[in-house]
């Protein structure tokens, strides 16, 4: 635990890896590519899902739960949507093991399937199919449902929270009577999105629209949500997809109108996934670990007790359960260090695990009435009396949470440059950072710049102004103004 | 939704099936056997899950998610376990599909795995496949973690929530440095189990143990909770299993001691499903379709507005108003039915989907400064004053919370039966119910009297006193009392 983290700087990836082991977030699985999300990184993705759960159920939407098992033709009904996802699939084509002398173990070649199944990537299909039962008119729309479920997309190169071949991630889907009313579904998510991550992870993120090759594979139009990480990558932290009647079309799935005609009905779908634990890590984690935001922190306050022996041990203890009933009042979640581990250790080891703040207790405090508040993001201490706990408390973490989110967003402003040339644009690019320019509008320089420099075009941000620009490879007359960065 | 369901009392399977679909619970997903759950059930499931979330958290118990997929070799590794899960596993052989001109879409045979890959059953051999990693000394115990997933048996034979190929649970799985330590957790967890189906599903239940040939593939002990549904036969409700050490030892997983030595660690696991549903269900369930306890229901009162014209309609909305104000106060679940509908097809809906109040507001109602209340459990309808809401819903919930598990428990009790003779109990099963008699110990002996009659010992109870009784077949001293019935 003392050994020290790889240089953020110039061994970013080392750095995540070893943060996310020693705070204890997560493992791989045997199983190649697959996760094991331990509790402390659990209960973060946990809260993250009570916070968007609750701000769906207030906007109308419920919840369900729709099969892992998908048919192998349905993916095929969409044309693109199987072209999107079919070189990542899990397939199930058996159903049985049985015993054998000499392997052990073998799959029961007579338990072969018909159709071969696969494990859902990924549950547009299965779940127009089953709209295409419960739609009749347009007495039966909207619907608006989510689910939270695990996915399947198999990953050559993966990296914990950010790419597994299964993760966890809620996927809504909703139909609706017309366009434009799935335009503002599609653009209302995208905004909770954006709540979410920066209300709430302290993560600042760019809202715009995908360019078609970086878009959905069955949707119409894709926005997202953009993040800068601490090396200056991109991340896509959320993805809100207007789906057109491309789904309906699939699965024949028309309502009856208020004036009575057959029309094939409208279709989003919008997800975000536990990849948003890793946003976190990456965007707040410093030289010394996790830094949490306090409004998704498992604990937001860790006390430790410093004592020389049982008789100041006693003290303390009665000292800190005062303390901790001011906390109850205020909800706040707290962990008391009572460990044999030295103070050092203890320090050390819960400022890797990113709790915000930090109290310090020794026998010298009780003789004051206080003890002594350390912020993990700015490292200030400070003496505190503590019968200010009520009021001081929940004003240091709205601090810390702004705090996060202020650096945040000084950093990806520090790293966003314009560009008057190319040459300048693959500098840039090496360097690490996001690059705003003109972009012709075609695949080919998007494909070209791809492939000279990694970049790839984040989004179209909506704020983008794209008159008298000029793009930054073809020279010819910007149709948008895009943001190229290197994405994870 | 006027037509009559089927006679519970002659067709209780199709007045099952029935329920579930008008209710709007759950359905057929499109690959054989798999269950799409409803919002509307899906709710109920969620309550259900917070419920018991709060349980084991308040026991020290932490979530954490574990990997879908297990290599095929994990699952041999405990000789008993591998036997009970073999024959209803999915099996993931390839990674991606590809295009073939005449068929659309075929699993690319280049794709083969090398090791086959299990879609969990149950978690035990992934889990400890980890724990091996994280488990080194005595001070790394116990364990007591805790998954909410989805797992996977083929089966053959399925039914809505009872028994379908993925479903919905919770799965404990528990590490300790003493045998006396897991079975304290293995009982502890069972005590959870009923207070959960007791206080909040309003489902009694009795405790015991698993006979060997019903236990866990891998237990060394299964303690379960099984109840009586409304068809008189028995409902596996959830199931604790004190494991020994049979995974530590198939996964190696030692550790040393206060005293320095090496040991296998001890072990639990522990589950309840989305069965759960299905239990309300089929105990609660009547001639009118659902009846849920209050404490679990996704909408305690259903509001219904009964109006002959506008004028009367505005008034009545304000009068409700003024009622779902206090309702807010005693955070009550409730929903006011403005649809288009008639009042009559309203009440029918509403007692389909179980709602245990229903309150009907007319003009005159308005005058009184009343309204009538209808208990679902009952049928019994009062008029109630307005002023007194705060008080009387609280109550009246819970005497239908209590009306409803007692109902259930006197039904179960006019159903158990204790028998003299071998033919007395075939009459019994053959008409349904729970036999209380002697059993000789053997697996044989039970083994006959499933083949004769189909019947299965549900447990060993925890207050069997097998003194002076027969074995019920062998005439032989009794080694247990037992429970006897047809089961699900």
């Amino acid at each position: 635990m003392s050994k020290k983290l790889p240089d953020r700087n110039t061994d970013f990836s080392n750095w995540y890896t070893q943060v996310i082991s020693r705070a204890g977030l997560a493992d791989y699985g045997p199983v190649k590519g697959t996760m094991v999300i331990r509790p402390y990184g659990y209960e973060m993705w946990d809260r993250i899902k009570s916070v968007f759960d609750e701000m769906i159920k207030s906007t109308g939407h419920v919840n369900a739960y729709f099969p892992l098992f998908i048919p192998k033709s349905f993916l095929a009904r969409e044309a693109e949507h199987v072209e999107g996802f079919a070189k990542e699939c899990a397939v199930v084509t058996h159903t049985r093991l049985k015993s054998d002398h000499n392997e052990g173990v073998i799959v029961d070649p007579e338990s072969k399937l018909e159709e071969e199944i696969i494990v859902r990537p990924t549950s547009e299909t299965v779940i127009w199919s089953m709209y295409k039962k419960w739609i009749q008119s347009y007495r039966d729309l909207p619907i608006l449902i989510n689910q939270w479920a695990n996915v399947v997309r198999w990953e050559m190169r993966t990296r914990l929270f950010l790419r597994t071949s299964e993760f966890l991630w809620q996927e809504g889907h909703t139909a609706h009577e017309t366009k434009e009313e799935a335009q503002k579904e599609t653009i209302d998510i995208l905004n909770l999105y954006k709540t979410l991550a920066e209300k709430y992870l302290a993560i600042p993120v760019i809202t715009g629209l995908k360019t078609d090759s970086e878009k959905f594979a069955g949707a119409e139009q894709t926005y997202c949500i953009e993040a800068m990480m601490g090396d200056k990558r991109a991340l896509q932290a959320g993805t809100s997809h207007n789906l057109g009647q491309n789904f309906a079309k699939a699965f024949n799935v028309t309502f009856q109108t208020k004036d009575n005609k057959e029309e094939l009905v409208w279709a989003t779908s919008w997800g975000v996934s536990t990849r948003l634990v890793g946003a976190v890590i990456l965007t707040h984690g410093d030289e010394k670990g996790l830094r949490l935001p306090p409004m998704i922190a498992p604990i937001q306050i860790v006390i430790i007790p410093i004592s020389k022996n049982d008789e100041e041990k006693v003290l303390i203890k009665n000292y800190i359960s005062i303390i901790t009933k001011d906390l109850d009042k205020i909800n706040i979640r707290y962990y008391v260090d009572w460990s044999e581990n030295s103070p050092g250790f203890k320090f050390n080891d819960w400022e890797m695990k990113g709790v915000p703040i930090r109290f310090e207790i020794g026998p010298r405090d009780l003789e004051k009435n206080n003890l002594i508040l350390a912020r993990r993001d700015t490292g200030s201490k400070v003496a505190l009396d503590i019968s200010t706990l009520l009021n001081t408390i929940p004003e240091v973490l709205g601090k810390i949470q702004k705090g996060l989110f202020d650096q945040a967003l000084d950093f990806r402003n520090a790293n966003t440059f314009t560009v008057t040339s190319f040459e300048e644009f693959s500098d840039i690019i090496k360097k690490g950072g996001f690059i705003r320019c003109g972009w012709d509008g075609t695949n080919e320089t998007e494909k070209l710049i791809k492939e000279k420099t990694k970049a790839t075009i984040r989004c179209i941000p909506f704020d983008e102004n794209p008159e008298r620009l000029r793009c930054v490879f073809s020279d010819k007359p910007a149709k948008h103004e895009v943001i190229y960065a290197r994405a994870y």
